[in-house]
């Protein structure tokens, strides 16, 4: 099976790296500057083009994997191709590829960074596709890069899209506050790893509300107001203490 | 060695087996509640008691293990004790114990559920102690439990509570309102627990500020905008939401 790649950011780099083991041929990989397509193109034996006269038009898939706001502009180029076009974004419409003969949605959970490598089979993929055929040959991809493959329309898709930004963006955010707060007191983030570890492992085999610990859950106001006074030269901090703090009660009825 | 536990909730629970696992001779667990006493005495083979009349005073430790508020009333009962008095408190200064004659504070930095195991070896503990030999011997106690042994005073110990509240409890409310997002959405939590290890694993080695992803470090006020759309009918959501994102945009100065 042959493999086009227009994109060169993390989710390319996971994805193509991904297609590659799964024995999947990559041949081309496009961005708009070379230096990037020829990092990824590198790793996994492909040509580097930075634009799309050259780029083969007989592949079995190609995978657009660029910023959300570009992948109409590049769909363009792909109008009159016979293989399956698909982007891999949560919070894109499958029918932005509408004007593609097949296409569909290959949606990867997960948060990339190119310095961490990961085992790709282990990440959740999420699949939608224009015609019955297409969603096939997709599915049977899909299952060679993971263990985990779900069909979803698109509106669900903004859902696990937004769900992510909370379990992920927003609490590695948390992560730089408490690093932050650390650091101002001349304490090591090294000494909260294991806990950070610990909460995501809980919940592994378990859900959120069943295994909450601290002051808000217990409805230990004296913590939570001794907490608040502590932050009080950081409004921002206060804040976000002072929401989520109540989200915790309302959540646990107090 | 012998010790006496007073308390029988998550953290005298997990704390007492770690005591026991490390060769400590659990004589006895004092407990407002028969039942909870006698649970967690016959995980460790100890004698349960509900009043301080009956308990030994010759033993080498003394760990008080209740809810903060509790510790001071807790302590008026060891005032003429010899053996090492010592809470496990985060957020309560060592003086709460200052009519005791030695006292110290064994603090573990960590998320514990009665239902969950964990390998206490990996657990923080902090230590702090009223003088120089008690700190001696909890240092020594403390390092037969676990690996990771730090010297802090009260204050630093409020900072790793405080901490703790933001890459914890308010991370597992994060997970939380995630959980409720794919519920209302016909959608598995099960799909969300990849991306929640990972981003945890990430931080392992790496520093939050590092790995950040998501439309706000990316300065994506398109999808930031679509978000805020979504949970318009969730007005607790969206103010998390918006104080989340901002927090990262300050994080990485947009």
């Amino acid at each position: 099976m042959n493999v086009v790649f227009i994109g060169s950011g993390n989710v390319a780099t996971h994805m193509a790296q991904a297609f590659k083991s799964a024995g999947c041929n990559i041949t081309q990989v496009i961005s708009k500057t070379l230096e990037n397509a020829q990092m990824l193109a590198d790793r996994v034996g492909a040509i580097a083009l930075t634009d799309f006269s050259m780029m083969m038009r007989d592949a079995d898939f190609y995978v657009i994997s660029v910023s959300d706001h570009s992948i109409t502009t590049v769909a363009k180029y792909l109008e009159a191709i016979d293989g399956i076009v698909v982007h891999t974004s949560g919070a894109t419409a499958m029918n932005a590829l509408n004007k593609c003969r097949h296409y569909g949605v290959l949606y990867p959970l997960q948060t990339f960074s190119k310095a961490t490598s990961l085992d790709f089979s282990g990440v959740p993929l999420f699949i939608e596709a224009s015609d019955n055929e297409s969603l096939k040959v997709l599915n049977t991809v899909a299952c060679r890069l993971s263990k985990k493959v779900y069909n979803v329309n698109t509106e669900q898709r903004g859902v696990l899209h937004l769900s992510a930004v909370f379990v992920c963006n927003f609490v590695n955010q948390l992560y730089q506050l408490g690093a932050e707060l650390m650091k101002d007191n001349q304490l090591d983030f090294e000494m909260l790893r294991p806990l950070i570890m610990e909460t995501a492992m809980k919940v592994q085999n378990r859900f959120p509300y069943e295994v909450q610990t601290g002051p808000a859950v217990r409805g230990d106001q004296r913590t939570i107001n001794n907490h608040l006074k502590m932050l009080e030269p950081a409004p921002a901090l206060n804040d976000i203490y002072q929401l989520l703090s109540d989200s915790i009660k309302k959540t646990h009825e107090y």
